[in-house]
């Protein structure tokens, strides 16, 4: 491994999942670990989430072959100017963000000179913080590099090095066609998942109880996605704005269709829509994405 | 257990898990089931469903106390046609729909002066058909019973008990009220998954490959849903249009101010709502309808 000293920004879900399972894989690695949060450093010592957690940015990063920012999206060019003065030239900077367009702009303008590759594991669950992390998260999970014009091939190689050994697949891509993909496959979803959990809580006719009682109808799965943390996806909507609002008008004239499918008593239309998105189901399982027991294994755990 | 007898008509995931639940719970109970096509009774009857697969509907029902027809319910009022002929007096005739007030229309219609007692088990997977079913699918589930006005209070207790002995919790209210529950906890959640999986399939400039590769980003937990039977589906969103329409309406409202609040980058808006919805995700996960562990426990699975 290229980088013999990481140092991980921000110790929730992602962060601390590095650190976890750099001690896993890459036990000649050493780990430097900060946050923000004096509460979060104190839980990040207790589980270990890094060798060292740091008392500041600056101490975390200053011997690091690689700083990873771990931090929500708009809070990574402050994390970056935090510590600018202390790291050491030939370092390599990436972060875990959802958007990297924007991130990658905000690292550069704060880390003028530095190698900035941006990085982005597409794996996660609903919680959050120092709690969160575990050491498997990335495994059979694909991460996204995207690497900016003019980086340096090799230190990119060794940036896909370090995501393989802590089992992931990687794939690199430009920073806008990353955003793109991400709308749909990850943006659009916890907007849509929000907003339908927000409606359903307003409604007067149909009580809170109600929704809660019968949940098992469908509605469970999005309120887990929309029990994501606020901070990360206000700033991903607030930096993918582009991206997203395409997305979602894309998304707004498909269900303009079904809505007069439904109007129109247009069952075939329905039907033929019903079918074909079956097989994404299908391929999802096949290449390993997702579990195949029947209802996320629920019924194993519960019957 | 008053019904001694129970015929199920239809044997997919529903009536299956029936027939399983009832050999194991109520082991004194007799079933026989009937299915419309040939292939699935052959299975029914290797995986024993029901004590006694029927080669017509009408020899599965002739001396059942308790007819229960689970096809999809655009079918239902032609499958009480079928055996309208051979039920017996005083027999008790319930179906597990998902949309109630034009399946107790149709069935109330096609048997004139017997006891329709409407009931839809609010449990499932994604799968479908004679393999799909199991004994536990009713545990800690609620079961929604619709009793007509006028219905005999002890039949209705008689069909509560039988839902309690297959491990449902049992909640009875109006078949309307019914209708607007499941359209905002259960239609729509399918209606916007189906909708959203299909305007993913049909990008050009984000590949089908992408879509399913980062799919663990969110949009995976929507295949699972939109993978449901088709047929069931668009018989549920032609049967109960006005609820569903209505519901939907309520969702594009607050989908546009969402849209609105990335428009002007009103992160405040985005904050507040992501922070409500995570309090109902807790009550669902409380009350037990859903599983705590993150991540529907696919870590645990995979890890």
């Amino acid at each position: 491994m290229s980088f013999g000293r990481v140092a991980i920004i921000g110790l929730g879900l992602l962060g601390g999942s590095i650190g976890l399972a750099i001690r896993q894989h890459l036990p000649g690695v050493t780990t430097t670990g900060y946050d923000a949060d004096p509460a979060v450093r104190l839980r990040a010592g207790e589980r270990r989430l890094a060798d060292r957690i740091c008392a500041s940015a600056e101490e975390a990063v200053k011997d690091a072959d690689l700083v990873i920012f771990c931090v929500p999206v708009g809070a990574m060019g402050a994390a970056a100017r935090d510590c600018a003065g202390a790291l050491k030239p030939g370092v390599v900077v990436s972060d875990v963000g959802s958007s990297k367009a924007t991130i990658t702009e905000a690292l550069c303008a704060a880390l003028p000179g530095l190698a900035v590759i941006p990085a982005h594991p597409v794996a996660g669950t609903e919680n959050s913080g120092p709690d969160a992390g575990f050491a498997s998260l990335f495994q059979q999970r694909w991460c996204i590099i995207t690497p900016p014009e003019g980086a340096d091939r090799k230190q990119v190689d060794q940036l896909i090095d370090f995501w393989e050994a802590l089992g992931a697949m990687v794939e690199t891509m430009s920073a806008p066609h990353h955003d793109r993909v991400l709308a749909v496959t990850s943006h659009i979803p916890h907007l849509i998942a929000y907003t339908i959990v927000g409606t359903a809580s307003d409604l007067e006719e149909v009580t809170r109880s109600e929704v809660i009682k019968y949940s098992a109808g469908g509605f469970r799965d999005f309120t887990r996605i929309a029990a994501s943390d606020p901070t990360m996806w206000r700033d991903v909507f607030l930096n993918n704005r582009e991206a997203v609002l395409d997305m979602l008008d894309r998304f707004l004239t498909d269900l303009a269709h079904m809505r007069e499918s439904i109007i129109a008593g247009d069952g075939e239309a329905m039907f033929d829509l019903f079918t074909r998105t079956r097989a994404i189901r299908r391929s999802i399982v096949a290449l390993g994405q997702d579990d195949a027991r029947p209802d996320f294994g629920r019924s194993d755990h519960e019957g």
